[in-house]
């Protein structure tokens, strides 16, 4: 399909770049022009045609195209237990609801549960996924099959899943579907052993392969890895070799500086998760001395199960809002830091770098934002606005890979909404 | 006009009535019957009736009905400065950015800019709003031109308004016009003579009425008070008689253990700001003491310029999020108190009782809450969903003094939308 935005404002993500008026081509799965629309002779010369012929010409009345969003961790099929169990103590809402219900999950109803997780992720604008979950092939299929991607990791750890499953994932998820791939990752320090940590890391080194974790989520889990270990979770997965390759860890509330030095030499990625923190107490994670120390910082929604929507919007005015709260001073973090966040970090932590930013030769992963939006107006400074004001209802269009997947408020996925929601009602009913 | 609301979840508000299915019939600006819509002999016999003769009678498909928000502390007027200058420190962004337009505002500006503001609260559900600007009168007049109840308050400071023209106001705007009315207040102790804090709190007990202001939104305004007069400022205020008919404090990021019993004693209102407190790096109230201690507490959106957005979800579940951090407890301050905070204490703060809950000869503001979206579903625990998971686009309907002002993303006002964007442009415009 060869698409033509026209009439646009562009925020092309790219290091400095100003907003500017013009349209953006995509034939196929690729961007192949981002320009003003003008002159473009020699567009046509190099490609040796004439014209386009377009499949669909749309007129964006000057609303604004930009990348979409990389929700860069996510357990999509925990929208099952979306308030299900909410204002309780961790503890008890781990242990006493969550795992439960979660035991009895099969994998077809990860399926349908990660599908319905995929209707509100096109809703937010995100364009892709960085999702850890039990059953990795049900996730996979039901991206495909939605049109989402996603680049899944492992959640191994001493319960379930296990290294052999997740070298033979890595070998089957990669390279086979345009939108599907796969890195390795295994749960947390405190639900593996050290042995399992060692083969985990060992596995990595052979795969020359990253890898991701949830790490410093909290004060508690801090404080048991130092006195099983005697060191902090960074310093002891390091310590294993865990990061020859680099890799990513989520959470990162309590990194200490050792850790963050550590993060920055051996290129691991920082994942923050503000709405999950918050809304399960754990703390705000300081991200102004992750930025000062040069570390790559990606956003994710984390589960809706502790968030509970999924919605990047409330995720980018969290980042720097906790962090303005952290550090009393309404100067931290300025919101086009958070919007690299979003979308140009993440895709780095994610290894998408080909879904970047909006330029020729990369995929085609664009959204269109609302400006027509009480939010939205006056126009007074789009980039920061989408930060401070925007929520869900300025998500005009959702477009993966070339394919435009919503579009003003409906879904044009194979299956209606309508029966992924009643599927997932089943699966409650059936699990509670 | 008489309207039927049928096939409707419902949750009226009233103290632990549960969500029922059925129906709201509303006749002209009252809610005339809430119930399951059987066996309405009764109803008619009571009104000498046969049948209802309907305007209009809609479906809810289910989705659910409650009542509108109450956005208990706005500055309406102040979209113009909307992502005008963020990411600036608190002092840097108020006198250079924030002032000097200010200081450039016509009545007539404030009248556009507060009716683009009221084009968002309808997007957030909001059917109420309690305004501190400039121009009370100019943003009454846009509040009944486009259909919004407002009760203004003061802005009494140094430098503009005056003891007597509040008089003037609290005479001229209450009980005239259906949707306004007026109530005693003033900027804050630290843009007001102690002089001038007399002279409102005499005119307070002339007039037997209650006083609103900001107050302990920053720690240097509290010791700031606390060096000129020896006393935090609500301990100042009431010395002063402030209080002697209760009132309301917008802000109390620092209330004391001894305002906070002054504030039981005196019927004084808190209405938190979280979102406006995080941006501006204010600090977090102990929303969890003032619930201990019973005070009655209301949410506002404070204004566009330090917010960014008026959204009365993103508020809510700072109010939540923000005391689960604050507490290190997640289970603090529960998503239903919450839900109480943002509809009936606000009504109860702003003197709206008569438009709290939904009940038979309750004032007919009602939304309806779209439940067919992803972030809604599987439908485990709807009231707490809200809170959680919620976002304008779930906003289906909002409904004030029994007129639909906005339906499935189109607004109904005598304006169109986008000439009210035009004319928020051109005042920035000129006046930047």
């Amino acid at each position: 399909m060869n698409i033509r935005f026209y009439n646009a404002r562009i925020l092309t993500m790219e290091e400095n770049a100003p907003i500017f008026e013009g349209e953006v081509w995509v034939g196929d799965e690729k961007i192949i022009y981002v320009g003003d629309g003008l002159n473009m002779d020699e567009f046509y010369r190099r490609r040796n045609i004439t014209c386009m012929i377009w499949d669909e010409e749309i007129d964006c009345e000057r609303n604004l195209l930009m990348p979409g969003f990389k929700n860069a961790h996510t357990h999509s099929g925990m929208t099952l237990l979306r308030s299900f169990a909410d204002d309780l103590p961790l503890h008890e809402w781990l242990n006493k609801q969550v795992f439960p219900i979660e035991a009895k999950m099969s994998p077809e109803d990860i399926y349908h549960l990660t599908k319905l997780a995929v209707l509100e992720y096109l809703t937010s604008g995100i364009t892709s996924i960085f999702d850890m979950y039990l059953t990795p092939e049900s996730v996979a299929r039901a991206c495909s099959d939605t049109g989402m991607r996603c680049v899944l990791t492992g959640a191994v750890n001493n319960f379930s899943q296990s290294v052999e499953a997740m070298e033979k994932w890595y070998g089957e998820l990669n390279g086979k579907a345009p939108l599907i791939s796969f890195l390795p990752g295994f749960h947390a320090e405190y639900t593996c052993s050290k042995e399992l940590i060692q083969d985990i890391a060992s596995m990595a080194k052979r795969l020359k392969a990253p890898v991701y974790v949830h790490l410093a989520e909290t004060e508690e889990e801090v404080a048991g890895c130092v006195e099983r270990y005697g060191l902090t979770p960074g310093m002891f997965l390091d310590s294993l070799g865990m990061f020859e390759y680099g890799g990513g860890a989520y959470h990162c509330v309590y990194l200490t500086e050792e850790e963050i030095d550590l993060f920055q030499k051996k290129n691991i990625h920082v994942i923050t998760n503000p709405g999950s923190n918050t809304k399960l107490a754990s703390g705000i994670a300081p991200i102004n001395d992750f930025l000062k120390a040069g570390l790559n910082i990606a956003i994710g929604t984390d589960g809706p199960a502790s968030n509970n929507c999924l919605d990047m919007f409330r995720e980018m005015f969290l980042v720097t809002g906790l962090a303005k709260l952290r550090e009393k001073d309404a100067s931290a973090v300025d919101a086009m830091e958070v919007l690299k966040m979003a979308t140009v970090n993440g895709a780095k932590a994610m290894h998408l770098e080909n879904a970047d930013i909006l330029a020729q030769d990369k995929l085609a992963d664009i959204i269109m934002i609302d400006l027509c939006q009480p939010n939205m107006q006056p126009i007074n400074n789009i980039a920061k606005n989408i930060v401070y004001s925007a929520s869900k209802q300025n998500v005009k269009m959702t477009m993966i890979h070339g394919r435009i997947l919503y579009r003003n408020g409906e879904f044009y996925l194979k299956d209606e909404a309508l029966s992924i929601y009643e599927k997932a009602n089943e699966i409650i009913n059936r699990l509670r």
